[in-house]
């Protein structure tokens, strides 16, 4: 029933768009793409100040078995990502200094995985940048069948094969090869506007007034009081934290 | 029934108290006021390294939407803290680089809030100190009501609007206006005793004889023994649970 | 029926056997274990970069109170690694930078707590490694009996007073003393073998090959294909999960 | 500094107000005070099917220590819920059959405590609901101090002594004594209007059109397809995630 | 960028290869899919002994957010089960009984829901089966948009509109529609299959014999003894981690 | 260098003391061994209102493989209870209804299981009685090599082969084969000294005054007071959730 499969032809997106998309970095990429696309927070950045991107490679690997990240090593190009899903919670350490100098020496520029990794003293001298669920020296066998190149689920979210994968320190968000010139040109406007807005807030002009707020908080009956009503036995109405 | 509001006027307590709680740190703060007023340790440093004190301008926010934390920057004075309550669970990253450059703009030294923050690198890069339960990229909007300066729950503890806020490696922790004096006192008193302290141990004296412990250890049945009754000194192979 | 001791006399593995796993690293001693001994994830590592080898002092105490941490100081030598176990789940900052001095003053190379620490930024001007649950400033007690120098359970892992007690920024891995020696024989071969494996995978042989597992992918099953049977290289807009 | 109090004297609601509050369930009284007050979801029902409402008698513990719970049944009176909080996370069975055997004696009507309980198995056949944290046999001791009838945090939500509390399966709700007219003649318009819009949804009329829905759908941008664009009706096999 | 759409054209399994994966159940159905389509544990029964077995209608909702659960039941017939899934972590109850009252109308046989649900009692007497993520009355807004009949993620699993869903008291499982009479032929076999099995169990046949095992466990190194090397049979007391 | 080992010999301790303990129930059984041997609460009751005591026969096996769990089958005799623990974190359904069937046809009173069952529609059928940490569909293999009646650890506790196990709906706690017939004897003073107190208590005695709490209330430092001192802007101290 289940077509274990490694895929070998990938739509992949330009390099130029790819690099577009890294300049942009995640916040901004997430936003222009309509708010999705993003992994879920589980997935932590592991070189704090890393910023990759490049095209997906995805893995569908057992739980504590690495075997299948084996075989995607050869399915990566220079500028790829590896983006590896387990079939359960794991927090085992699947991936090492090893398969990181094998990817390195195809190219591939990092690695994004739902489940632990170990050897991360030697992958930060290396500079391998890694965004993975957890750190933990536990090792993993190779011995279980799964895919390499099909749609997967990383920390909620669909990953298709050749998705640009964009990973920062504020986590991984992946666009579509269809929709990458599309969010890049809606993040680089976004870009330019944020400029703006920045030297405005840092010339202290507020929020409330950059944005246009004051008519909606008065429209949603938020009132200015100059003291609280001084109630002693009792907390304010809308308290609740 | 609920009944919004921005509320105006606050009473802080004065700089020189706010520098020596500043200067006394998280950990003898919540000591010197009876271990009380600790934040539970979901909220997280996230600029290693960085000790804030200031007054608190609080924010009551839903999940996911910064419109009021845009409303509290106007309420902030040079020296506040912001600290930010959701009315729901959250780690979206309700607040990013611009926000920060608004606070400063205002004087405000930190943040602390019980969500997400993004745009992680340019806080570091400005050095602007955060305390969040989470990083991630995730978009809010601007669109629900909630309240400025009235009392709030984060991480498990009530934070009241003027509180001296206390922020660094080790966590977060409130101290209201009113008690601020009797616990700088208390404060000062323990860091200077902390110094013998720290000197003896350091020449080798134990604890158990500097704090007088070995009575109690007497008192409460522990004894001293040479070996493990019966003891064998290793587990059987295979025992791994 | 509770028996509180301090076991005085731990039979502790030489020096030079602690070395070598000193220099093999939790990752090659686990495994070189036979995947044995393993702490939990749970334990992190609080001062990045730093390995540590040594043996077991231990201790069985009570959530929130560290009398029986500082009965154990008296237990320990240069060289030893202090492991502290609670009998309930706690983040309470059990240790902090004047138990750190002490432990240093006899020789003391690290700390694994299954608890929390307070005092991190001195910690970490001493440059006393920490491996534990959580940092928090909450205060704790001297005022519950418990043992030193007993097995105990650490994150799931059963740790005997004496074991060689190895961590780094993978965890925390302890090896029985009458094992040590096989262990370590066993690592060395295994740094060997790395080496040379290292270098082939830099030079761009694959895992697959150098490994022979293109045998095993075919016999459980996995096809190589071109493209997805009846692949689209897209979801449609508006997945976001 | 920190004063600990048993506080005898606690504003309570009347009885009809509290049976009034009773009758509308949780849910009703939630969004009857404006989505205020209710307790997060780790407070789970431990006897389904319960439902129970009361003045609240507060009690700050220390956890693991059911001294003050004792010191607040002396406090409790008829009709009333008593309501304890923990200074620090707790799962231990802080309370059992013996104070609940106390609590009934006194006609007390339910517990809702941020820790464990235990003989859970009694506390069904005594009928006596709880709301708690865990169920765990883990014992307690009677040595720390703590206060009574003081406002406690109790999963993220502020509760003061006199609050009407509201537990049923769906949680616990707390509502300020000075609020609760107003948010049971909320609560009572809100239930007679479920019930019409029970009989229509019953009859098939459909909630989009019931509440007027279309159009906002319509300014939403929602559109209405036959088939996704470019859909295939299946993932890949080898697709888990 | 984000299309958010109402899909109304569905493909769905006939109704005799529903009933029969209904009859065969989660665990049966899982295993004769190849182990794939499980939706982690997360999502639990609430209504105990429960089974239902349908078509899935997909909802992409806000969290905390309704709206679009009112839009996908006009999507539903007869037969289906609802699935909801949340573009971010929530435990909003975000149905209760007056949606379930309009799906009952509309001969939807049951809710799977990555969030919370709310009015529990009455969902358990109007027997209407849940699995959720939690039960908690917090409410909800019906104000933003999202999609019905789009492939979506729930609990780490791609489900699409029309896959056959099964859910019971150990957990949920979808099949897509191409997939489903295969798997329901090889649910059949196993179901044949079992009874044989269990019978010879009952009998006293040990798993060991029946499954052919024992060779395996020599392979695997698994030696017997009669008693453990060099054991004692106790820990000393004050062990307790 | 790990040995898997089957031990066929076990010391169990005899019928009436075991009997003797069952009587008891945990709570009980875990104060009257001085509050040692309790498992953590994440291994919950799945039969509400089962209670077993037996002889612990245990497993050591790999997570999401059940082949050890069917070579203990033979291992165990009638009254036993079959403990498995998994050597990392798991919720797989290791255990279903054909080894319930299994274990019953051997006379097993009970499992313990440090990760998933499933089948559990029909565990409830037999009445077999399962302490588990999760209750979900995903199935296992048999292909890892493990242990039958090592030393195991379960849930933060050491279990040894042979233990008393004691398990009901406030959990599972377990009784060296030494200690039991003191843990008994303790158990019986303990629960005959609970019907005089609980007979107090409904009669309306106050634990304060049948424990003679009194004077330490006082000691502490508790005061009575008939208000909270009135602060306006402040909660009063001791208030800290």
């Amino acid at each position: 029933m289940v077509d274990h499969v490694i895929v070998r032809d990938v739509r992949r997106s330009d390099r130029a768009t790819i690099d577009g998309l890294h300049a942009a970095g995640t916040a901004t990429v997430h936003e222009s793409a309509g708010r999705t696309g993003l992994l879920g927070p589980r997935v932590e950045p592991r070189l704090p100040g890393a910023v990759v991107a490049g095209s997906a490679v995805t893995v569908s690997s057992h739980p504590g078995d690495n075997l299948m990240i084996h075989a995607a090593v050869e399915q990566c190009r220079p500028g790829d990502v590896l983006v590896v899903s387990c079939t359960a919670s794991s927090t085992h350490g699947m991936f090492g200094d090893l398969l990181a100098t094998s990817l390195r020496a195809r190219g591939v520029v990092g690695l994004v995985i739902d489940a632990g990794v170990r050897d991360i003293a030697t992958l930060r001298e290396m500079g391998f940048p890694v965004w993975s669920r957890a750190v933990h020296a536990q090792g993993t066998v190779k011995a279980t069948p799964g895919s390499v190149n099909v749609p997967v689920v990383v920390a909620g979210q669909i990953v298709r094969p050749g998705d640009v994968v964009v990973a920062d320190d504020d986590g991984v968000v992946v666009v579509p090869v269809a929709d990458a010139p599309g969010v890049l040109e809606a993040a680089r406007k976004r870009v330019a506007n944020e400029e703006s807005k920045r030297q405005q807030l840092a010339d202290g002009v507020l929020g409330l007034d950059m944005y246009g707020l004051r008519p909606l908080l008065a429209d949603l009956g938020v009132r200015y009081v100059d003291r609280l009503p001084g109630a002693v036995d009792r907390q304010p109405d809308g308290v609740d934290g």
